[in-house]
């Protein structure tokens, strides 16, 4: 079988992880990633044995790293490039992708038009067989859409009212803030709520934000009206057994996103990451026609598995599920359950060490 | 080859840390290890296949899992057990092992005089050769310990003075402060100072110690004088390559702890944990007879190594040299560098994938 050959552009928060990712799948080639200037993660990119391309101008990377040639020359070699740079950069790199004819993924950050899709794989995977160029959305908006999605084929949704508690920044952001505040986000709704939109389009989704001082997951509080009375028992039963959903419970004494960053680094995930949407047993309740949740969302990881599926989407694979249990193996995703392991080290003990 | 038995007690921070650690050793083997109560580490441990023992209490334990005997039942099996017990509860463990005449390992939170000998392996290995029961310095005195000993081997350190900024707790732990303030401790010296003369006692260390609201690392800022001339290249090439040590720099763009961090979890160390104390490279000077240097500390793995080590040295390895590679080639510690990898998923894909 050919494998997809795929470059990652930008080696960032997603575009490190989703270069892992590519390694891990057994139907895909990691041609190589574009690095933009100097960093520790350049040098482990190269002990990884991946080959790092220059964008524009080589901001002293040659100094560090042999360079294995320009943008072009990585787009040229792939058969779907991956966007991962800050917007709007994807969106500028876009006719490059255009004129060497080569398909490409943007991120959330991106305008929606920049694409011919935007895609969250349990939703709407269909929509993006054999495009040429696909959006996948953002960390929220993935979140917001993976558990909508079961609540709508359950019962019918009509209308979601959602408060998003964003994290500041990324772990390894020391220069921006808040450290001590909750900021309210000036915009009514928040961009995620129409963003749902472009997922799921007969929903009405209203959401506001607020940013408060912590960098390891958003949370959603949401409430959502359905057609159907809802059961709580059914709810649950369905959420725990939905791949890239993870119910977790105070009974656990997992109680904070604190806790769940605990639980990916104890599980063994790869960088302590948490790709599943986690929602608590006793944060779900019914009230009449109205379902209320409250889910925890990674996000610098969340969106890694879709970018792989819309990989496959993309290059005409036309069975979502097949795709997503590829990813979800490969990745150890197992139906929300992920087996830890822990491998004997292969060393030898010298004779006599003792 | 007979391997060592070895029990872990306390299956918190440290010991599930130690258990994992143990599991990767070619010459033990992990007996089992304790926990106090019912929490979702419990459930990892048992996917691990790690035969889990209950204390004085099943606490409703048995209910969540197959549990495999009580305290007395572990230790009968082991011929080391490290207690990772919260303070001081390893003391009043002693009793139950020098009732059944088993070795038996204490953390740093434990009085010095709980043990026969205090350890950090680069500096005393051999004065717990045979010893039946040893306590392993907290995870500031082993930092102070193994960066001062480099200095000593070199110049001969008299005087020590440092400022400790110390993270406020654990990232799992959601119910501890400070989160905005400046705690200073109200305890001069500190009580890593004297702790660090268990270690190096020919050393006149005074140490002071604040609070600050992070759950990621320690920081050391220290003086040291010296009776030689220091040269800072020599010192600089001595820290580079002395294992257990890494020295970062701001031209990596690695500038703070939260920079560590992330690169633990991108060199795929195990939980994203650093257990080699980090120095930056511009944050090592020297003045006249004094050498400054600033270093951070992992509070939750730097002595995971030293536990495997101590244990060892107390079942009669001889060479110090020996056990601390077996070590550091298990867990990942080459020479303050580990080579990251990534492996290819297993998973073949089916026929006619695409």
């Amino acid at each position: 079988m050919e494998k997809i050959k795929v470059g990652v552009v930008g080696y960032g928060t997603i575009g490190k992880r989703i270069a892992d990712a590519v390694i891990l799948q057994p139907d895909m080639e990691l041609v190589g990633v574009t690095a933009h200037s100097y960093n520790y993660r350049i040098d482990i990119a190269q002990e990884k044995g991946i080959p790092v391309f220059y964008l524009e101008e080589k901001n002293g990377l040659e100094k560090n790293c042999k360079l294995a040639g320009n943008l072009k020359a990585l787009v040229n070699k792939c058969d779907v490039v991956v966007d991962c740079s800050p917007s709007p950069c994807g969106a500028e790199n876009k006719a490059v992708y255009e004129e060497l004819g080569v398909k490409a993924i943007f991120q959330g950050g991106e305008k929606s038009e920049v694409a011919q899709t935007s895609f969250v794989a349990q939703c709407n995977y269909e929509k993006s067989i054999n495009k040429d160029y696909v959006r996948v959305v953002s960390c929220n908006t993935t979140g917001l859409s993976r558990s909508l999605k079961i609540l709508d084929d359950l019962y019918g949704v009509t209308k979601v009212n959602a408060t998003l508690i964003r994290r500041a920044t990324d772990p390894g952001q020391v220069n921006k803030g808040p450290i001590n505040a909750i900021v309210p986000t000036m915009e009514l709704p928040s961009h995620h709520g129409p963003d749902v939109l472009t997922i799921l389009p007969h929903i009405d989704v209203f959401t506001m934000a607020v940013v408060v001082p912590t960098t390891i997951m958003h949370m959603h509080n949401i409430s959502a009206k359905v057609t159907k009375t809802p059961d709580l028992e059914e709810i649950k039963k369905k959420f725990k057994s939905t791949p890239r959903l993870r119910v977790v419970s105070a009974k656990e004494k997992i109680t904070s996103t604190a806790h769940l960053a605990e639980l990916g680094r104890d599980l063994g995930y790869s960088r302590g990451d948490m790709m599943d949407i986690c929602l608590w047993e006793e944060g779900i309740a019914v009230k009449d026609n109205e379902v209320f949740f409250m889910q925890a969302v990674h996000q610098e990881s969340d969106v890694i598995p879709e970018n792989i599926d819309a990989i496959r989407a993309m290059m005409g694979m036309k069975d979502a599920d097949m795709s997503m249990e590829i990813t979800n193996t490969s990745l150890g995703l197992m139906n929300g359950k992920k087996k830890s392991k822990i491998q004997k080290t292969e060393v030898e003990p010298e004779k006599g060490l003792i």
